[in-house]
């Protein structure tokens, strides 16, 4: 059991303390960063013991991560969905994974806070380049063909953030109000051509 | 004569009207929006007749937006030299030019400037959004084969602010220490495709 959230509401204690350890990690990785932050630092701020941290989070702190920045996914259990596959067909499952997540009011909500905090904050902005170096890149890489693994992924992820950007921050017509069936094929040829290697 | 800045250093007194207009201009692009502001508002702003506005800025709005916000091009200048010598080779012209500018400390302080206004102020963004669409979409559409020439003209620009967005903002690895010259192959053909809308 890999979804520490089914353990919601049965323990009001426990939940208490998950709580806890959630808001400790938010100030730990906002302090430290995402490479500087420790599960031992972080279970010491919430004044519990370390197995208690490992007992909800299972997968350290990349789970203590996206749950002190509600990521409405986890990278563990994207990447294999989305690459799992083959490589036919990752630019367009990329590309609606992505804009799927912008497309519910709490994903758009997170993104637009990473956003923002990235764009202002040189701390945020490092916290987000550690996290997406150590759990997205190194797994992309791994499982994607050629040299350049983590260039392309930058690039083919650099397109998307693009068209996120025009379109719900600066709401640039007609990208802002297109269909994103519309937008699938033009985006997903380009960001299948970086994955492949092409 | 275009560039309006050759006429600086000769007149003291008309430099200092000229940049009581500038930032008059600033104020009301703020508060109005591009579409909002008026030459004549301006003027008014600034305590100077409308005739000196024109004087100093032939372009009107777009002149002066450009220098409220010290963009080091005029879209006015630089659609010609980009999309002039036709389609072929657009994309590597348009990449080049825009990272051009990134590359200057002046450039870069500009662009991360009007990054971090759109992220952080929806006025900023409408601002943003109005100039782009009034200056640089409604030129490159005419220039620009296809119905759909604005949609893919956002796409391209969109390649290029994400790039710019994990270069410069977030500085991941490797994109952040990547040579220009390795990025313009990989890049180049992306926007050229959008751009000839292949």
């Amino acid at each position: 059991m890999t979804d520490t959230t089914r353990r919601r509401g049965r323990r009001p204690a426990g939940e208490d303390a998950r709580a806890e350890i959630v808001a400790a990690a938010r100030a730990e990785f906002a302090a430290r960063g995402f490479d500087g932050a420790t599960l031992r630092g972080i279970a010491r701020a919430a004044g519990v013991d370390p197995r208690l941290v490992h007992h909800y989070f299972e997968n350290g702190k990349e789970d203590l991560f996206i749950a002190a920045f509600q990521f409405p996914a986890r990278p563990a259990d994207v990447i294999p969905v989305v690459f799992g596959p083959g490589i036919d067909g990752v630019g367009e499952r990329l590309v609606r994974f992505f804009f799927g997540v912008w497309d519910t009011p709490p994903g758009r909500e997170m993104m637009l806070g990473l956003v923002r905090s990235a764009a202002t904050s040189e701390q945020a902005a490092a916290m987000i380049r550690q996290f997406v170096t150590r759990t997205i890149l190194a797994r992309a890489a791994d499982v994607l063909p050629g040299g350049d693994a983590e260039l392309r992924v930058e690039l083919a992820v650099a397109q998307m953030v693009g068209v996120a950007f025009l379109r719900y921050v600066i709401r640039v017509e007609p990208l802002a109000s297109a269909d994103l069936e519309d937008l699938v094929p033009l985006l997903a040829p380009t960001v299948q051509r970086y994955l492949a290697g092409e």
